[in-house]
């Protein structure tokens, strides 16, 4: 704290509210789970199944949705390369402000590029990015296709200078994650068995309380 | 919901939690306070003296700040006209992702044009955006100078193509505000008194308890 020199002068408070003490008000601790996967692989499903359950226990937690943030923060960034990269580096950049928030912040994006994960998990403490990848096969996503984009990019009709992810254009799986979401025995989980192994995750972490 | 064709498909559950669930948690109700004014007005101050009171009163509230959102989100963004504009739209933007969290989100930016802060009002609910005006003389801002701004505006120095708002660049006072901080017979209000008088607001706003 600083006192300035004459009395119509206000004091210059260093009085910041620290992470900490957001995290005591409301029991839980600030982080970001990133959600990775290609189009059709359930994340917006165990996103929004995941922020259910976290409700249904008492914390706040807010999803941060590629598609949406498209329409509001990222409305002026198209399809390009460099666009694409800004795109995850402003999610990122906002989950980081969430978590230090004291949210519970859910990401889902496709993010196919390890570099722009990994950019987005060094803005954060390590123990804080918790890295979910749908490990879900081409072919189950493609017969998903929820929103007809796999169509479109198999008809060749998706806009844009980049290809569509998991056809023309590659994903690149994450080297190590905290969590993998798969099928087994060839049947995928189901959105309360995806939410709950987040949930166990997040709880044997400590992230449940502050 | 939409049941998908075969076993292996999930359900796609529309279970998204809403901005009330979320205020009914944590007994608040989301909004930005959106403090405007002169570099040495006192926005930060009040920002942080406001945070410091609201968590005492248990609620959960969070600071974007113009200069630390430059370290991070806006990294990218430079002092050209258009620079400044994107960076308070931008921030408008995280602004209403946190009133929708529930959180009181605090930003504060000299934000010196009307059509900018209007734009970000824009974005919300017209009741969920509290504009709140430094009205602090220059001589006041000058006289304090915190950052020293002034004195290399003065001298011609400033970096960048716009100039120094309220020496060589305009500031657009709010033609109306929800809150009006002011000198009273020439005495500055103290970091205590600005922040009571926000949170008066807010109380009588219904803003404290969902």
């Amino acid at each position: 704290m600083s006192a300035m020199g004459n009395p119509t002068n206000i004091f210059w408070h260093e009085c910041p509210v620290v992470k900490t003490e957001r995290q005591k008000l409301i029991d839980q601790q600030g982080c970001v789970v990133w959600i990775t996967g290609l189009s059709g692989s359930g994340k917006s499903t165990l996103a929004c199944s995941l922020n259910r359950e976290l409700h249904s226990r008492g914390k706040l937690s807010y999803v941060l949705d590629g598609d949406n943030v498209r329409h509001g923060l990222n409305k002026n960034l198209g399809f390009s390369p460099e666009d694409r990269s800004e795109n995850i580096r402003r999610v990122g950049e906002v989950a980081k402000l969430f978590a230090d928030a004291g949210l519970i912040c859910i990401a889902s994006l496709i993010s196919p590029y390890r570099k722009d994960r990994d950019a987005c998990r060094a803005m954060l403490t390590d123990d804080n990015f918790i890295e979910v990848f749908m490990n879900m096969p081409l072919e189950v996503c493609e017969g998903r296709d929820p929103k007809g984009l796999y169509k479109l990019a198999r008809a060749g009709k998706i806009r844009g200078t980049a290809g569509f992810t998991g056809i023309d254009d590659p994903y690149e799986p994450p080297l190590s994650c905290e969590i993998k979401i798969e099928q087994i025995n060839g049947i995928c989980p189901t959105p309360c068995d995806m939410a709950g192994q987040v949930v166990s995750y997040l709880d044997e972490n400590g992230f449940l309380h502050a």
